[in-house]
């Protein structure tokens, strides 16, 4: 993925035909490919190399060893005024998604606030887009999950926590919403992979090593440490409160129940997710939230060099809607191998 | 606060007495003193000095100065199924929290989520108080307030996020919650305010002086510095999440418009605060929900020297329902004083 490396340029459009294809040719139906592949080629739109085609081959595997069922039909229940729970069927993630919209939007509009929860779904792709998907129709949005067991609890030295990503999105009419997507990891886990595989170190803070020190040396985290927590005993906090919602809430998995019943395909776990969804037009401001939100949003970017999150994303995509994107040629040659093509 | 000061010894019920008392001597009515004087003896109770009998002070100057209604009669209105809204009437938080409290968990569990709006309240306590008592009535509970802006955003070197805090509880049947209740900022305002008195340094990563560069003097964060986030970027987008939360969302104010309109008489700013309640027994696994969290907790504590959050504040009530507590007697003298006594 480094900036020299030779890159094949694709539009987006063909970006989606080839994820598409490939997920069908490993034995997605038209619907689920359809669905992964809209999620690929917004990660690739946005720029967020690490979850767009990179992700193709842990699809793929999960797939072909039969951990993921490419032809899961979603299956969507009503489990209280402000409760919508899908089914995903052993599926991945967008699909059922997809399937959960709707519903939960609905609920939050007419109770004011609502849940979604996603169970038995192997999610393996940012959180942002299902923030952002509830956002554009004028939500604010929270999503969490969980993971493999990757993070220490505070002052612990065994991993125990995933990765546990939460996402957070604010309806901006008129303009495209506010997002964030954070790991609960100090740095995601991808990015100690790239650094373990292009022979840099992690910045302090990162890792441990099996004896528990810190380091950091990518492979001594990898290879028996652990992940620390952002920000330290108040990210592992964050890390705890995303596995009891997705796990005990909503009666799915913990990170450390997803690992104990893995295949180790080097796909997703199997696990769950929650979603909130609020509607601010039935709060205490509802004509005026949105004005204000802009005036705390003009503030902060009054400052040189101060973004609001997710504007790199934003401007991407202007970018990369007229010219494409550039794919690194291994992992292209990779995806169409895996395609059969 | 140091070991060595000269303390007083009283009992818990001597501690709410005093609290009572002084509160009902200078302007409040016997429910809002009751009901402050609630919040402070827990605080004294859980051995959380920074938000008992020292903030006596603040409550009295913002009682004397006008700023706070100490006769506020908070007001409920109903937004929608899933919303409850408590006009606070420019009072003290702790009684409009209790009118809230039956609502937003009547809510909860016919609705499955629900959301309680706060307006016009000053908040000067722990967030931890109002997510425990949700979770002892067997709902998780979130909280989540702002302040006056001392926290720059990601790559700001302006404060304007307040220390914002948000508290998560997860009920436990049969035992004290487990609760969590931990600001944006990497260190408490009050904590940076006792270094400057007692002439010491800050951990890295506090703040920032008034030329933006990294500091652990805390008189130079202090005096036209800024508080850093917690964890960097990820903190800050939880403190900007918060700002949202309590001010657009609910209609009340950001930190920085709390600031330019309070009358800096010590005391709390003017705000908003948003609490949401999820009922565990209307999601996916009602019969397991505790179970299965219990697994996670004794796995967590497995791991020698791994406490869960607000272990130590359990504990201390233990020892302090028996011995009482001891207060700094600088700090009792001022309470009196104050009381009139």
């Amino acid at each position: 993925m480094a900036a020299t490396a030779p890159t094949v340029s694709l539009s987006l459009d063909e970006v989606h035909a080839l994820a598409a294809g490939c997920l069908a040719a490993n034995g997605c139906d038209a619907e689920n490919a359809r669905a992964v592949a809209d999620t690929i080629t917004a990660a690739e739109r946005d720029i967020c190399l690490s979850h767009g085609l990179f992700r193709l081959p842990g699809y793929v595997a999960s797939l072909r060893s039969g951990k993921a069922n490419g032809r899961a039909q979603p299956v969507v229940e009503d489990l209280a005024p402000g409760v919508v729970r899908v089914d995903g069927k052993g599926g991945f993630a967008p699909l059922a998604l997809e399937a959960g919209r709707a519903p939960l939007a609905a609920k939050a509009r007419s109770q004011g606030v609502a849940a979604l929860a996603l169970n038995d779904i192997h999610h393996f792709a940012a959180l942002w887009p299902e923030v952002e998907a509830l956002a554009e129709q004028g939500l604010c949005a929270f999503a969490f999950t969980a993971a493999f067991p990757y993070v220490v609890a505070a002052g612990g030295r065994t991993p125990i926590y995933g990765t546990n990503p939460m996402a957070f999105a604010w309806p901006r009419p008129g303009r495209a919403p506010l997002v964030f997507d954070q790991a609960s990891s100090a740095l995601a886990r991808g990015e100690i992979m790239i650094a373990a595989r292009e022979g840099h170190a992690v910045p302090p803070g990162t890792g441990i090593d099996a004896e528990g020190r810190e380091t950091t040396d990518p492979n001594a985290i990898l290879d028996g440490g652990a992940q620390l927590p952002f920000g330290g005993y108040k990210g592992a906090s964050i890390a705890l409160m995303i596995e009891l919602l997705v796990g005990a809430l909503i009666g799915d998995r913990f990170s450390f129940e997803a690992l104990a019943v893995d295949n180790h395909d080097g796909g997703p776990p199997k696990g769950g997710e929650l979603m909130l969804a609020i509607d601010p037009a039935r709060f205490g401001d509802p004509e005026n939230f949105a004005a204000h939100a802009e005036l705390l949003f003009g503030r902060i970017t009054a400052e040189e060099g101060v973004r609001l999150p997710g504007d790199r994303r934003r401007r991407n995509r202007e970018v990369t809607a007229v010219d494409g994107v550039q794919v690194d040629s291994a992992l292209h040659a990779k995806v169409v191998e895996l395609a059969g093509g």
